[in-house]
């Protein structure tokens, strides 16, 4: 005889990734448990989302504005693109504060497996911003997977037109990598992209 | 650059059980794309179950009124208690309607290993509750796991005292089990019980 209540959370919950109908309701005793350390907290944090967070409508970044706050930015360079999959490879870059451009997200990448096709990625919206001018160099910040780099290799031919430069991140040795660890691919790359000492 | 309201949404995400940082960050962006279909019915759900429910003074129960539905029949058999570990057993049995009685919830089970001692759970509350009198029949019902038939053997000694019949759940085959796929535990447990068929 679980209440009506209980029953509509358990069912919200296991809508979320990673949560099946089981752990749902877990997770709802979890927050009738801690429901001033938990329930409360997780709730107003909710709301904060739901009420003040935005799609910009320019590179599809989640912000408190729209445009968002990078892409009205007076101090990046409107010359340069830096195309990504989805908003925490964004964060991901700009927490390097290397790149001084503007962002544009896809919302995913191209997969057969998965049935995402050109027109289910946010590509026609890159494709105006550079048709528009202003744009000299896009990088195609795809991940390193097959599905990423697909989807890089089908944005360099869409942007072949446009006098654009097309650039990419560089493989190698991360930081603090050991080489012993490393994949094959990435020595390959790395070796291949060896640069002069000092 | 994720804004403050995504950080302080995927701290409290990530506080519940299951998730982790990096799943809390996903979960966080599954809610942002699916604004109307997830988050919404996720914020409301969440809402009415930190506006309505409350546990219940008498039994532990988790419900819109305080004591709660179960406690306030006066079609339940007062005489009756069923004690579980914590509220999904409660529904889980309550869904057979075999039940007459009232529950008792301890929140959780006796565990030396997660440093549970009998002070932790709501001990105190069944005695008092059997030494208050006209209870006749306390059904230990807690899971049939070591650390649950731990707690039931310490129950058992804490109501030695008092006047009321101690019952446990019956073990053997589940109904739609196949024997070859059954523990010998509860295999045993079944041919000691055997009856005599129709």
């Amino acid at each position: 005889m679980a209440s009506q209540e209980i029953d509509a959370l358990a069912q919200a919950l296991s809508k979320l990734p990673g949560l099946g109908p089981r752990s749902a309701r877990r997770v709802v005793l979890h927050l009738m448990k801690k429901r001033e350390t938990v329930l409360r907290p997780l709730l107003r944090a909710l709301e904060q989302v739901e009420q003040r967070l935005v799609v910009c409508d320019i590179c599809g970044n989640i912000d408190t504005g729209n445009p968002c706050g990078i892409c009205v930015d007076p101090r990046r360079d409107t010359r340069s693109i830096c195309v990504v999959e989805d908003v925490p490879d964004l964060w991901a870059l700009d927490r390097s504060r290397l790149f001084p451009g503007k962002y544009h997200i896809l919302g995913g990448r191209l997969s057969a497996l998965d049935g995402v096709r050109p027109e289910d990625l946010n590509i026609d919206g890159l494709i105006a911003r550079v048709a528009a001018g202003g744009v000299d160099e896009v990088v195609l910040a795809m991940n390193a997977t097959l599905e990423g780099q697909t989807t890089a290799h089908y944005l360099a031919e869409r942007l072949e037109e446009y006098p654009v430069r097309l650039t990419q991140l560089a493989h190698g040795v991360p930081v603090g990598g050991e080489l012993d660890y490393l994949d094959d691919g990435t020595l390959a790359q790395a070796l291949r992209a060896r640069r002069p000492v000092g």
